[in-house]
């Protein structure tokens, strides 16, 4: 069998001005990186399309190490849709390059539900992660700056510095450190980290603003800590916000690129959806609305992380509404979450795959209490049974829920066609009826119970002394009218990682609450969520090569 | 007075298409970045021309804070160059992000003597510098992750890492720390630091390596430190080249952008020359070569620090033959250096000057010890008066070298037109002349000894406890034969900043040898270089702005 990259090199990529062309876009409008990457010019946002044109937006079940395949999902029901004729864009996120060196290997889809050209998608791609990298850090630099140089000190107490450095890679030897050591002349000793890049709040702003304008005013708005004498800091007491944006002058435009079937993709923002609001940004996806007919996009992670908070905080500071939501499931995974062995996935289990749908069974019900119509698509792996697949799709039915097995790695957007009809068909029936979760004017104990019990299944949520202190300091700075982002496991339903299926009767405990003023949202931190991935005992970095004519192998 | 922004926003750039046809380079053949940035293939380059064409090295006297302006007129004599019909392309280093937050603002040459997008060739450019950062800091996150891992552990022993990690921004907080804190899964504590990305051993690579394969050799041959039992440890036993010359898949080509009056310009490159050798690349050079008659390139810093080790190291590991070598010298700068304070430059002071020469002259005695032809050119202020400007061209002349006092930055290239004439014909005259100063055979302090006194005028070399350990850590390893890179103040001759002029009588203190194995040189660092600046206490990032239209002002 072809690896994902051999597939991607049998293939002749288009022009990435022929891809434009068909978006309505000349080639003198388009921002060239090569002869198959562009950046599209700000001025191509419609809003009057925007507002006519609908949304798809893809998620999925908790996940597991078994796969889901979402990106690959969203690429191919792209496709299928352009098959039967609705013109439609995939908008999805960049991928992270440290995973790429560790054990993930590419985030560009796989087999024939691909983004091309895979290896510059997954490697620096247009430098828009660069571009964040080096804005946040150069406020990093500003502030250890600030406490070094008495002269025009703004008296911040290095001890309540909450802006860290972030790199995009895997390097667990970063999260803890300290340092300004080596005299008076080389900072201030103090304790901070590295987190990975996609973590940045800066890449959450990035996806969450409109244009410069207000690119600018969220990068001065990002909470920094206090000074001695107990003021709130934020960037713009720096005069950070200028030159943070000029840093992203380019990233902040949306990148172009095609799908292995010619199908317009628009790649761009990258933020983790357990940390972050987790989705592509609204500049891509209001982009793709005014390019296109409809819009397919993913949210990270499942249902319960990604696809909530694109609903209760991207849709809203957006103000886009999806007209249809799919939640992909595989055979493989449901089984998983029933209790089947990683190792035995690929023998038939039904018992196994009943006890799992559970899993399946809550995401479903969190689609309705958005007022949502689901869609569930049946990711097929080759050795999926007829009765496991079978399973599923008369459980679903007896939800009341669509449903379609799809073939979208093996066959593309060919494997798709059946679930494209179903969801252009719910787009024209189901518009504009999802509605979000809370009112961001509760308060955030009342908003932080509303998702962890409506969604998560909670019994009960435990604030730990340290999460009440922040709702205080929250209180004082006037953020509690912000959306909570809650950072959980994205394996569980709950925030304990060992709990698969549908966990019931369980505590939510928010440890802490950290600001995301710039972002526009507070971060209830449950669980032990790492901002700083490590790299496993064998790298995929050891495979990854490249010949004398610049071929690269080792990626997949 | 207009400023260097405004001037470059004055004109209207020609696409790049159009100044790489010039170069006889085809549309299709180009890998665009936007409409005015190219990469250029590699296959363009061609042996046989790279022999033919000729080479012209821009080099200064002892830097100054009055400023000698040695980019701006290396892009004015190109300018000037082509006005007089000689097929000229300027081959420039990319300038380092770091410094533009700092105090210093763009590095791209001024006035009618500049390098367009400014901005862009300022920020970003194509994401080199970026590129070269990932695959260093991939390599360190692969040494810590093998100190982590037993089981796949070399047995390094933390104590001996030399590898730091690199970051393009101006922040001395970073330079020392003790990091792998926070317990048994977040690393192993060590101390270490980051230096600035120009002072990467990757840069110095990218810039001496040939190819894909030649670059690959080279990152695998850098050395990490030493096992627990003594045995060198390269990037190679990590498995780490493959991965790090893929991340340098696109960096390694050439940049083709334009100057102010259109003459092609290929921006290549960035390293510092106190610490590494200091110039574009050697791809890039070779491209130049291959594509018009001659080439204007410039050395960091003074000619005993960036052009020394053009020839002593670049040239021979490049094969390469300038066949002129232009110093660049200011009323200004020699005033300073004979004695006259900052405040007074712009007025007549002939006595500082005379005695300020000797510095220049220094520098001239130098040229002449590589055989080559001096040419000096005399960069005008407005300030200057015509006796200053008179003095040193008789005192050029006196010492039987060709003299032109330019205008390149109010004229451009119509200011340096006699300048091209003395060049061009010193490409005739001097052709295949100039020699290195020693041979790489000798022995490791023979080689230090030969530049140190022959160069800087050095009385005597103190070789301190540590450097005659390192010495003997350099022949074990078998790396006597490289050339040396020696690190020193560029302000002065001598290693002290201090002496101004041309000191004599002074002892350079060898404080300690470092091992640049992949780029192939060892660098005696002599007095208290940084490889990590610093902002200053009101940082250039704080006037810094953009607009909604995404015009960037405050870059100078």
């Amino acid at each position: 069998m072809k690896t994902d990259i051999e597939i991607a090199h049998s293939v002749s990529m288009k022009p990435i001005a022929s891809i434009a062309e068909k978006l309505g876009i000349e080639f003198d409008d388009l921002e060239l990186y090569g002869k198959y990457k562009a950046k599209i010019p700000l001025r191509f946002i419609d809003k009057e399309k925007v507002k006519q044109h609908k949304l798809i937006l893809v998620s999925a079940i908790s996940p597991t190490p078994a796969g889901e395949g979402k990106t690959t999902v969203s690429i191919g029901l792209a496709q299928a849709m352009n098959r039967q004729n609705y013109q439609t864009t995939v908008v999805l996120r960049e991928p992270s390059l440290g995973p790429v060196f560790g054990i993930k290997g590419g985030a560009t889809g796989g087999g024939w539900s691909q983004v091309l050209p895979m290896e510059d998608i997954n490697l620096h791609f247009t430098g828009d992660f660069s571009a964040i990298e080096k804005a946040h850090n150069l406020l990093a630099a500003l502030i250890d700056n600030n406490l070094q140089n008495k002269q025009y000190s703004l008296g911040i107490d290095p001890r309540t510095v909450e802006w860290k450095r972030v790199m995009d890679m895997n390097d667990r030897a970063l999260r803890q450190m300290i340092l300004g050591l080596g005299g008076t002349s080389s900072g201030v000793p103090r304790e901070t980290g590295f987190d990975i890049t996609a973590a940045s709040e800066i890449m959450a702003i990035l996806c969450l603003a409109d244009d410069f304008e207000d690119l600018k005013k969220r990068l001065g708005n990002i909470f920094i800590g206090f000074t001695y004498s107990g003021k709130p800091v934020y960037a713009r007491d720096l005069k950070a916000q200028g030159a943070m944006t000029a840093l992203l002058k380019d990233a902040i435009k949306p990148n172009l690129v095609q799908t292995i079937e010619g199908t317009p993709a628009i790649i761009h923002g990258g933020p983790f959806a357990n940390i972050a609001q987790g989705t592509n940004s609204i500049i891509a996806t209001r982009m793709g609305l005014s390019l296109s007919d409809y819009v397919v996009t993913e949210a990270g992670f499942g249902f319960d992380l990604g696809a909530e908070k694109f609903i209760d905080i991207k849709c809203r500071y957006g103000d886009l509404q999806p007209s249809a939501v799919v939640l992909v499931a595989t055979v493989r995974a449901l089984k998983y979450h029933g209790g089947a062995p990683l190792d035995s996935l690929k023998e038939e289990n039904l018992e196994a795959l009943q006890k799992g749908f559970a899993n399946l069974e809550k995401h479903i019900e969190n689609m309705l209490q958005f007022k949502a119509c689901p869609v569930v698509a049946i990711n097929r792996f080759t050795s999926d049974t007829d009765a496991e697949i079978n399973l599923i799709v008369e459980k679903c039915k007896s939800m009341g829920v669509d449903v379609s097995p799809i073939d979208v790695w093996a066959k593309g957007g060919e494997g798709a066609l059946d679930l494209a009809d179903i969801v252009a068909g719910t787009c024209e029936r189901c518009e504009n009826q999802i509605t979000p979760l809370y009112d961001w004017n509760w308060d955030v104990p009342t908003k932080i119970e509303t998702v962890a019990k409506r969604i998560y299944g909670a019994e009960a949520i435990d604030f730990s002394s340290q999460a009440k202190k922040d709702l205080k300091k929250i209180e004082k700075l006037g953020l509690d009218k912000l959306p909570v982002c809650i950072a959980k496991t994205q394996k569980s339903l709950s925030d304990n990682p060992a709990l698969l299926g549908r966990p019931k009767d369980f505590v939510v405990t928010v440890r802490n609450i950290e600001i995301a003023s710039g972002a526009g949202f507070v971060i209830p931190i449950t669980g032990n969520i790492m901002r700083m991935p490590g790299l496993p005992a064998k790298p995929a970095a050891e495979n990854i090569d490249i010949d004398n004519e610049g071929n690269i192998t080792g990626l997949f």
